[in-house]
């Protein structure tokens, strides 16, 4: 039996008893399992955050892979388990939409099932810790190669869930800051496609109000405190401050409105800016 | 050989060099183990919270697993390193008694080793970092399948630690939260086994004086915004807003007063509270 | 083929969707590899603090890892990648001098590479986010067991890195604090070998002027609120307080000027000082 890699998504927070208490519920079953920490930081009950999370993560994975993702407002009520089977990998998720966005990018159809067979998971389920109780189990029961239908029997509907969008006009894009990273970077929900549809190639940002006129392809290609623009690395319209944070200097961050437009208007009231 | 779990459990913070450090001593000389970190986030010198995280999680472990706990002020000083024995695992700990509460809550007994053997130990012992001097080799020679009894001799005596404990009386418990989640989920020392005790069966609770009258199995079977009560995943007294936060809501934390009391002198104060 | 430990330092941030996409761009090309993180809590671009870290962690590895350093302002500008063959162990390394002081402390020799063999990249390479599309590729193809040698070709020059150090007079050194770790100790660039060099064998500390008299072997060597001043795990000047943080008593941290004096100019002025 070879090592199986199982990644954990979660809300729970770096360093809690939460995790360790699921890893151990994991390696207890599957002592091959190769456990991968995705993140344990996407914001308390933010599916949103989950499902783009996953959007930016599950493609580099290897065929194999299980893909546990407990953000789980809904745990112990009725909603369900789900097992996806997709592009060779398995996701074992809450029936609350987190999976759907990453599926419907991708050409390849998810076959999905309902997790329903309580054989496989530990004996006394803790209504507020399916993570440990039920997740845990079942990640483990795919490692030790149980087919997903083995866990339940094939869905027939489930919670969708779509991504807030950008509004695409000609020559103008009206869309959101939907992540902040680390670095301070404004990461907006405007892709390198909504570009094309509305016709910009020599574009310009407003955000919240505020011109962004320095187009970049990447950040040292300005001085450090330049407020650049630039396509991000999972190709989205992105405002950063070259060494240092464009949320901390425009007080902005998720929710943020961001305008792409032509070049020549953001020109015209713009020109380079310094925000160091 | 095949490979060995090994967790860290320690006060270092997440991304410290110390972390990782200690993970290369471990490696260089059991390079099969296979380090989970249980948590680099216990508050800096909380033994007690230690001993509590090492109740959480433990047993959920399989057998064969080693835990190396380094919360530990007294580092440097006489205080002694201990090897336990204990359902098939082994702790690696400083003798100031943060594995004594995970003991004693099993039936089964530990068998307690004192350290004295510097055979295995790192060459040169810096006096304030024995996590990659001492913990870390001590951990690799249990990987490498030394019985602990070849690590020093049966200790006669050891620290020990009480965990603070509710007041338990008649139909009334008065407790204290001794933990807040990274929800913002307020958890007690009252468990289900004193509830039993006070003859409370449909209780309520106060929590600093604020009456929680609302008690559910699980968050989702209230509205955002609620304030409820409820049994906690490890069996205790909990405290929580619905998608929302109760230490930050209430402005409460660790050390503040919970008491139980019949759910009837609870609903004579209070109704739901909706905090949002 | 057996498995391979590679680590990871980043300055992306705990729980970020960046280090969990380049961990699954590694482990898609290099399924043995064994991952370890070991920070992605180096201050974002700062390649000091990232050569710092190293100099502190990668000694303790054993031989046969390779190390992947992502702390890289210049990221898709036309700064090189490295590959450093050193004791037994490689770095992959953007040509920024992260590695320069670590290699510089021991007697082996470096072998420097310039990685400019693009068939082991991922196709499309993102300007901003070479840990994905290059290190871990390349790290990757390391894993598998290709010889850096066919990663490009010997290098000839490249970025050195010069840490501060400290003024070293006669009985009298002038350094800085470095860094700050979890328990808001303080630790400066004064090494055992400085105090050496400046016939100080009884000394005292100066730190932002305020003496500190108290020299300890370890923490628990005096009563919980002392500040103290010792020789911390890798060998420098560190001022603490025992059982609490110097950094948040005194208001001080990164960049704060310590100096070395004969230990009876600081009792002079000083004596114990209890700061709790």
């Amino acid at each position: 039996m070879s090592a199986h890699l199982v990644t954990l998504t979660t809300d729970f927070g770096p360093g809690s008893s939460y995790v360790a208490a699921m890893k151990g519920a994991l390696l207890s079953r599957a002592p091959n399992a190769r456990v991968v920490d995705l993140s344990h930081s996407i914001f308390p009950q933010d599916i949103e955050g989950a499902a783009r999370f996953l959007c930016e993560t599950v493609q580099w994975y290897p065929g194999g892979t299980t893909h546990v993702v407990v953000v789980d407002p809904g745990v112990g009520t009725e909603r369900a388990i789900l097992c996806i089977e997709w592009q060779r990998q398995h996701l074992v998720v809450p029936d609350n939409g987190c999976w759907v966005p990453l599926t419907e990018a991708g050409a390849a159809r998810p076959r999905v099932f309902e997790v329903t067979l309580a054989r496989f998971w530990h004996q006394d389920v803790a209504p507020t810790f399916h993570g440990r109780d039920l997740f845990a189990p079942i990640a483990a029961a795919l490692c030790n190669g149980l087919p997903p239908a083995e866990l339940g029997q094939p869905a027939t509907h489930w919670t969708t869930l779509t991504l807030s969008k950008p509004i695409v006009g000609d020559s103008h894009i009206r869309g959101v800051i939907i992540a902040v990273d680390r670095f301070g970077n404004l990461l907006s929900n405007i892709s390198r496609s909504d570009l094309s549809a509305a016709g910009l190639s020599d574009w310009t940002v407003n955000l919240a109000g505020q011109p962004v006129t320095t187009r970049v392809t990447t950040y040292g290609h300005e001085s450090a405190g330049t407020l650049v623009t630039l396509i991000s690395s999972s190709g989205a319209v992105e405002i950063a401050v070259v060494n240092g944070s464009a949320a901390d200097w425009l007080g902005l961050g998720r929710g943020a409105v961001v305008e792409v437009v032509p070049a020549l208007a953001g020109t015209a009231t713009g020109g380079k800016t310094s925000v160091m």
